[in-house]
């Protein structure tokens, strides 16, 4: 047989120069997801050649020593510290490279609007809001890798989208997974949209063994290395309420077609379920690096250096329907969901103050839901200021002051 | 918290009308997937009106008491039945209902050029070339439920989709799977498309356990209630051979690029994966429906009566690599779509006189690769017959002669 076998010929490399030619700015460039952004475009420099994805900015806070080594790298234009105490030692350290150099908040609000197609919002936290904004006003594409922005501030962003046209793009990789697997169509065919939750440290743990958790037995994830906050928000399922809150103003999907589902290989990141019995599945190995290539080069698809999926090794994926009783932060977070207004507002604060209180070893594990649970119940909410940020940041300062007294008094 | 719930609002269902106007036909309408069809259709109807889905013509080869019975309650225009020796009764039958009706071969393939918007092929076996064909000649959507064709004459297929430019859309469940996931998109940022198998009655059967398999075992499928030859082509992997032939020709994939993969639950049925490290999948509970209404509804999504999938009830999935020692049908299947020409054209024809054999205990359950291999080998191949409709057909009789007269030598 192998005598007669013919070769058929193998299909050209697509052309994916006007996304190679793209100038990409990338907000918080030294953090897990700024390393891993500058690593795929290095990877993509190799495959598609050295000119492919110029940088336009890169910002750190205050990583001056990682800032320096990825601007030599990478040779953006303009190089950002946050912390203004560190300008001279980035002046020194970047002098006679040509690299415009800058530091302060309001120079790292400024290098989003810099002319780049690509914003990559890698901020961490509240941080994150004015420059994503700033970005998202001039209308780039923004690969946005922060939650805590939509979920605080997110009819603010959603006004935002609508009056510039920019393109949002969650990095996030259960956002990322909903956002490739909808690709622009019709959410209103939509049954249900699933995101998958790894169940964190604790997914078989009993209540009693939950009351003395520690900070360190908290934030050893299974499947993800992560900051501490974020890995906490794991092993309360916050985080995958956040995310829930997140889904509901990327997608403007209703509260009712959300959900969670605990699956602790994570290899599976979202599911959508249609009218017709169809479900489409975003599945990959954990590694960032995809949603972060997918988000630059969308709404083509570039070869990125991320680890690729092998089922038949992984072998096994288990699902099983979330314990509300044990992990009440994710009903927590769907009743703000339902509520809407400034309800996810002061859920995302009081749950950063709570979560940070319990890393402190002033509150316990189980203490978390319900600091975030009596700042719900006692905060004011004027829910007319959803819509503007000073309204939002006026009520997530309130959340935050309120959320410490409680923990003060808990601990 | 819950007196504070502000309800939001819902979002419209989506104007489906241009879709819902569309006019079907169905070839085959009495067999699984024709009563399928007519299924989705008429649930369609009690959903958004009875106007839905109106039905051009329905065709049958002989169960004509439920071809009467279906015109009966979906009121086509026209009812054909293939024997021509039912022609009196279904006149009777159908006497006073104001439905056209029509006998012999060619006038299914007539039924196949009526104007209807979409043509469902749910013939089975290569009787499905020539309708299929007209339909696609006058530029129809077509929904195909029948592989044989695809694999038998997939070059002539190519050609008439080519020159009409009718939208064929695949309904087997894996193949449907991919044209969902690709969902237009670009082939060529694809790495790999990967069709599940659910491995068949003889996943963990020894060789020897094989080796005395009888019919009736072989038809005995773990997932799907199917038709004796599939479900033989089930339990010796040729099944998956057979579509990731029909998946090269189907989606314009290099054959290095197609893969399968054993997953005995049979819940996700495609993987795509990309450059970036994404894979995206289709999964869905085991029912034609889904796949159908997909393809009657397509690009837009219609409720469908198709069980909904619960991945909390289903728990587990898994997933291994194919044993080609055990199952040698799918490497032949491999050898044939990188040969190409008439190859896939011998190895359907082999395989379908093969397994015709082992249902009448002619030969054993590990003789039909045998036997497809040597009829491979030893067939006349003059592959730029491929191209054309008689070449294939030629091919295609000179093959199971010669399969026959192996069968025969080997029974």
């Amino acid at each position: 047989m192998n005598a007669l076998a013919a070769t058929r010929k193998h299909i050209e490399l697509p052309d994916l120069s006007p996304v190679l030619e793209r100038r990409v700015t990338v907000l918080g460039s030294t953090g897990s997801i700024g390393v891993s952004t500058l690593s795929v475009i290095a990877h993509a420099r190799e495959i598609y050649g050295p000119q492919a994805l110029p940088v336009e900015a890169l910002t750190a806070q205050s990583n001056i020593d990682v800032l320096v080594e990825q601007a030599r790298a990478i040779r953006p234009k303009l190089a950002v510290i946050g912390d203004e105490t560190l300008f001279a030692r980035l002046k020194d350290a970047l002098a006679g490279t040509g690299i415009e150099i800058a530091a302060g908040r309001d120079a790292v609000i400024a290098a989003a609007t810099r002319p780049s197609e690509t914003v990559m919002v890698a901020i961490m936290g509240a941080a994150a809001i004015e420059p994503a904004l700033a970005a998202i006003e001039r209308g780039a594409i923004v690969a946005l890798a922060n939650k805590e922005c939509v979920v605080a501030a997110g009819d603010v962003f959603r006004r935002a989208i609508a009056r510039s046209g920019a393109q949002v793009i969650p990095v996030d990789s259960e956002h990322n997974a909903i956002f490739q697997v909808l690709n622009g169509g019709d959410a209103e065919e939509v049954e249900r949209v699933t995101l998958t939750a790894s169940g964190g440290p604790f997914r078989e743990w009993s209540l009693a063994q939950m009351r003395a958790a520690t900070p360190g037995q908290a934030v050893a994830h299974p499947n993800w290395a992560m900051g501490a906050k974020i890995s906490v928000d794991s092993a309360t399922l916050m985080n995958k309420g956040l995310e829930l809150i997140e889904a509901y103003f990327l997608f403007a999907l209703p509260p009712e077609k959300l959900a969670a589902i605990i699956h602790p290989q994570s290899v599976v990141h979202c599911l959508v379920s249609y009218a017709d019995g169809s479900t489409l599945a975003h599945l990959s190995a954990p590694d960032m690096r995809t949603p972060i290539a997918h988000a630059l080069a969308w709404p083509r698809r570039i070869t990125s250096p991320s680890r690729r999926l092998d089922l038949a090794a992984v072998g096994q994926l288990t699902f099983q329907a979330p314990d509300h009783d044990r992990f009440r932060c994710l009903g927590l977070a769907l009743d703000c969901l339902r509520m809407g207004g400034l309800a996810p507002t002061i859920l995302n604060a009081a749950n950063e103050i709570a979560v940070e209180s319990f890393l402190g070893s002033h509150i316990g594990f189980l203490d978390i839901p319900r600091v975030v649970e009596e700042t719900l119940n006692t905060a004011q909410r004027a829910n007319a200021e959803a819509d503007s940020l000073e309204g939002v940041l006026a009520c997530d300062r309130r959340a935050r002051a309120l959320a410490g007294e409680i923990c003060r008094r808990t601990g």
